[in-house]
């Protein structure tokens, strides 16, 4: 390494340079209501502006400052009162203050070794997501999206019916059947390909007027797969679709799974949070039944993204 | 929202000061080869010097300063010149300062609308990932982790070869075969029973006492599959094994593979910076004629974990 990744004085007035950069910038225009969201630009303009060629040389700190202002003015300001997303938004400055500390400290959780502090709040925190789930005891892992979250459910609840398909592949089992509402996240049915499943195999169940899943065509879905040969194994209801904001009726659902011996699977990505509240959390009633719950905490508690937990009810389950 | 979450003054101030800290703790200090790497503790010890019970109500912010100071005390400080790993380590300052920025935005990278900066950036470190690789064209993208990387290169081949696999499953598939070095890493193996494929049919090619895969072994290995009934489809060589960091021989693999029309990936999480140097990038001939590259520059870069690429040379494969 050559300088100036070693001159740690310069590096650490950089640092602070930039820190007030994005102070002034990004957090305190960047929530203030009468600034821009954003000072948007075509990406052909802003490529322009920008000046983004990767040069071999460095360039002198003012011009990296120019270049910090510059990230942050034509970008968009996520945590503004007027940026509108239906899944994320607001900026929680001790939420910010957590992040960067994790960015300075650059750990990886795979052991208490590396991690002591980190897996030791993993911890407490998903033990915390269970209790408000409604389970006295489980497993859990925080993913990288809510995409991944949902795979890790499909394949666990594979795992668990075929633990021989781990060593054999899908090749050696019979045709696998999954069940999620018409209104279901994409992730379901890109998990299915990704996963071996197959795309055909994820029957996409009617839903009413509001967008929620309807509990008989689940059992007419799962019935007429039955009758055709393939085997269901995993149903995904969804606390929080993607478009309507619809709660599936969990209590039915949740009749149907045990019925049929199906895992129950809630992806509450987006919803989960509602758990928080003592006049929503009605919605959920039934999650405690679930067999896997996806929650993105990053969607409506003001965590940075991404922030997404795979919660487990049985510790037995590998 | 309640406050303090509004009191967007005490909320700045608190950054400000949560900022001094990570200043003073986490990057001067924890660069600092006369300060501790760590101030150590058992699991038991350090569960009640952190008191890290989720309580309802909040707290004072002189009381999270502190507890700001305690999660940097007792984290591993993986920029200090003494903190040893053989895959990350350093701290570089303005790479920090980029990281900090991207948390204060908390932007996705989905679509140009809502990260049209880092939408461009993107494209262009792609491109110049790419270009060191040996290629003029091609796509890519970030993902969360090299595991990830080499399972989407898995996917992809599979895809590739099998279109109608996506749709149908691995259940419609002739048993497939993928090779690797024994010496390679374990995503492998785990991505194979992720994905569907099965661990049994993951081949482990014989290495050298260097831990380079052996080619005469790769070839054998191959006939033995097609042998018994498999399809090969895929090999994976390694630049920068997790054991040795050995570099496998790319340019006789390529021969084999081409041969064989086999996917040709290369796991170049930890060796693929070798690229950027003059004197080493030789270990790496042949990785021109690749179909994909995983290359974390988390490694051996300074950036911050994490940042793997996954890379295609053709852009036509979905």
């Amino acid at each position: 390494l050559e300088q100036p990744g070693l001159d740690r004085a310069a590096g650490e007035q950089f640092l602070r340079e930039a820190f007030q950069i994005l102070l002034d910038e990004a957090v305190r225009k960047g929530t203030d209501v009468n600034e821009k969201v954003c000072d948007w630009k075509e990406p052909g303009e802003l490529r322009e502006l920008l000046d983004l060629e990767l040069r071999s040389g460095g360039e002198p700190p003012e011009r990296l400052l120019e270049r910090c202002r510059d990230v942050i003015r034509y970008s968009v300001k996520t945590g503004h009162p007027r940026f509108f997303n239906q899944l994320f938004s607001g900026l929680d400055h001790h939420a910010l203050a957590g992040r960067m500390i994790t960015e300075a400290l650059n750990t990886s959780q795979y052991t208490y070794e590396i991690a002591p502090v980190f897996v030791l709040m993993e911890e407490v925190v998903l033990a915390k997501l269970r209790e408000l789930v409604g389970w006295s005891s489980g497993d859990g892992i925080f993913c990288p999206g809510g995409s991944i979250s949902n795979m890790y459910a499909m394949n666990v609840a594979r795992f668990h019916r075929f633990p021989e398909s781990r060593r054999e592949g899908s090749g050696t089992l019979p045709r696998l059947a999954l069940f999620t509402s018409r209104e279901s996240h994409y992730s379901l049915q890109k998990g299915a390909a990704f996963l071996g499943i197959g795309t055909d195999n994820v029957h996409l169940v009617g839903t009413d007027e509001r967008g929620k899943m309807i509990p008989e065509e689940l059992e007419k879905e799962i019935q007429r797969a039955k009758a055709e040969g393939a085997e269901p194994f995993f149903v995904c209801a969804t606390c929080g679709t993607t478009v309507l904001g619809a709660f599936d009726p969990l209590g039915s659902i949740a009749d149907i799974c045990q019925r049929h011996g199906l895992w129950f699977h809630v992806d509450a990505a987006w919803g989960g949070s509602a758990l928080l509240s003592a006049k929503h959390r009605h919605l959920l009633a039934g999650i405690e039944r679930a067999d896997s719950v996806a929650w993105n905490p990053h969607k409506m508690l003001t965590v940075g993204l991404q922030c997404s937990a795979f919660l487990l009810r049985d510790t037995s389950v590998r």
